[in-house]
């Protein structure tokens, strides 16, 4: 029998990503409050993100308002702000509007890009986690064509159509594959002084083999594909430090205007604030069933959490990860208000992909390992499938078509003022 | 007989808005050597900018890159710049990169906003010209309900909610009509703590009517179904005040977070440094062939034009006669090579509409005058059909689409930090 006078539990999700909206999705129905506080006001689809920064999508078409997806859900209330603390012993958030008490939390505040002790590189090579980050990128590879057309400096013209990406995962492979496609066939015919498919692209990447996540075989054909577009793949090498006018890296020095950063990542501050162990990336270590030591009512899930109870690796920074943590937090929490034990969690690994261009793309399915076409074309039905709101999928499937047909990407605005541009970058 | 030694003239196009656009593209085919300047990189279709304003379209579906819409004509080069002056002896323009010579100059640099002599008002309450400003009145608008619902002081949470439009022109009667329906409508359901259909919005006019430019009965018209969707419309009151806190109209202060203003236009700096004379809102007056006085080779169009040789008032600020005037100083141009004279220039009046809301518009196509669906169907058909490019033609009326069946507007996004923004804006 149901008590209508004993108040409901609260369960407080903090960040909106693959995992916080996955459990803030199941528990919409449940016998429960539920608060989300996210620091923006979308939801961010962001495998996507790298299409935002190369002009072929909007960011509107890859971001959905949290209160849009969630508003279904009497239960539910959301809250624009930032989370500054947890006080584990009290049960509350700290935010720059007050405290928030909570009965469960599912922590999942994400990571953000690391400069491994660099932070002054931020500026000068930005990373790729928000909307905001896209935009930026994107002014600035567009601009620099620009500044290429009217300059007569070879020197400069030469590094101001040079792009380096730091970082060969899966990002920087994105990346560096749409840059090479934008240059070589959208931009084609765009300017008269410059010839923008001679833009060198050049990925940079420590490890022997870009995509060092994936089997090797597939590393080597996406090398092969990136190779096929005219991206310069540099593997095995460190930066060994960033200026305005370039990146050095070994005994080289690569003039170049326009940095992308996509080599590593740090877990946000909030999980320090738990007062529990955490890796060297920031990551929590979480307990096999997801909760924190000594705090059962707390879970962390997603790239805050380090979960290296499968495999002996912690689990990476997917969202498939985020997505299937958010499910098993949801039933532990259920499981809990019901006087029973959370559950040991378990990944479901059902494969990764990577894109790099036109039918240009990697993916292993575990089983299989698809090149190519076949792999692309996984690609685009996956990623089809999973991004959120039903007109999203279709404004994105059309422009991709048209994208496809034409080789024209939309999305080529540089907003913001440029005048403080005309000179080098940064 | 071609002569294929001499040297093309050259003729220079600064603006690429409505007026210089069309100039650009009717001299693609010409015997003669084009150069678009523009401080963008991208062709706004400006009647649609107050819908992302309002969060129904996204930045890239109403802007295509200029070089996109110019690259297929040869004898064109496009730059990304700014035209500082004018000199008209020596035929050159002045830009931050350098100096440009002309043998025939089509001055279209369009207009900003006027706050009459009130300069610091502009922070207060921004106008509505280019993306930069759509995106910003966009952020303030949905920050104003994030800010409410947070919020418990009442009187705070009614300013917050309190939206006041500046100017009953076109412009205003479409941002007031549609923060009215998102608020009424998209928001609905989105809020907990608020009901965003209480949201009060106030349309300022200093005429007796809004509208002045159409015919009384389209005026009275507007207003009732302003008044339908909830919009209060204050007639015949000037702005007297404008502060963080509030506007002061009357004798009357209105507290309001948000202001967005409408109600005035100057001309682009760059036609005073002409050396001709111009109106009151800066406006180079032109002669009938829309030439300057002394240098024919120089012609004036659009928004940057007070062209009064036809019914003694100068033409509107409006598209179609910039576009008309863009392909008039072509003809003539075209002309003058040729050792003919320019000719008078007439304005074929096509009528005008303003929409206000789903179903709801004017149009007054001069031998009849439409009201509500009819003119809002004729208003829809016309911005389809000549919103450049085909991918956004179709990407836009299927957003439209979408948001006519489902009341929800997709680009909900708040971009750049709002932390700066928890207390009052501004």
């Amino acid at each position: 029998m149901e008590n209508a006078t004993a108040p409901k539990p609260h369960v407080v999700i903090v960040g909106a990503g693959f995992g916080g909206l996955e459990a803030a999705q199941k528990l919409g129905k449940e016998e429960v409050r539920v608060t989300v506080i996210d620091r923006t006001n979308h939801h961010l689809f962001q495998p996507l993100l790298y299409e935002v920064a190369t002009a072929a999508l909007s960011p509107a078409d890859i971001a959905a308002p949290i209160r849009g997806i969630l508003n279904r859900f009497a239960n539910t209330e959301v809250i624009l702000g930032e989370v500054k603390s947890v006080n584990v012993a009290a049960k509350t958030l700290s935010t720059g509007d007050g405290d928030i008490a909570y009965d469960y939390l599912i922590l999942a505040t994400g990571s953000r890009h690391s400069y491994f002790g660099h932070d002054e590189w931020e500026k000068l090579a930005p990373g790729l986690k928000s909307l905001e980050d896209a935009v930026e990128i994107r002014r600035r590879l567009l601009l620099a064509f620009e500044y290429a057309e009217k300059i007569t400096d070879e020197a400069a013209k030469v590094a101001a159509m040079t792009f380096v990406i730091i970082g060969g995962g899966p990002t920087g492979v994105e990346i560096a594959g749409a840059i090479a496609e934008i240059s070589r066939y959208t931009l084609a015919k765009d300017f008269r002084h410059i010839d923008p498919s001679s833009a060198r692209v050049v990925l940079v990447e420590g490890d022997q083999r870009v995509l060092s996540g994936f089997p090797e075989d597939l590393s080597a054909s996406a090398m092969k594909q990136l190779k096929d577009l005219g991206v310069e793949v540099r593997t095995g090498i460190h930066a060994k430090n960033l200026t305005d006018a370039g990146l050095e890296v070994g005994n080289e020095f690569i003039p170049c205007r326009v940095k992308i950063w996509a080599a590593g990542n740090v877990a946000s501050f909030v999980g320090k604030t738990l007062g529990v162990p955490a890796d060297k990336a920031g990551r929590v270590i979480v307990n096999e069933d997801l909760t924190i030591p000594g705090h059962p009512e707390v879970q962390v899930i997603g790239d805050l959490a380090n979960f290296s109870h499968q495999g002996g690796k912690p689990l990476p920074g997917v969202s498939p990860v985020a997505m299937q943590q958010g499910r098993h937090a949801v039933r532990n929490i259920l499981a809990m208000i019901e006087g029973r034990k959370p559950q040991r969690f378990r990944y479901w690994d059902k494969g990764s992909m990577a894109t790099i261009g036109r039918n240009k793309a990697v993916a292993d399915l575990n089983f299989l390992h698809l090149s190519g076409l076949p792999a692309w074309l996984v690609w685009l039905f996956i990623h089809i499938i999973f991004l959120v709101g039903f007109r999203s999928r279709i404004v994105v499937l059309l422009q991709w078509a048209w994208a496809y047909v034409t080789f024209n990407k939309g999305a080529r605005l540089i907003t913001r003022n440029f005048q403080a541009e005309s000179r080098p970058l940064n």
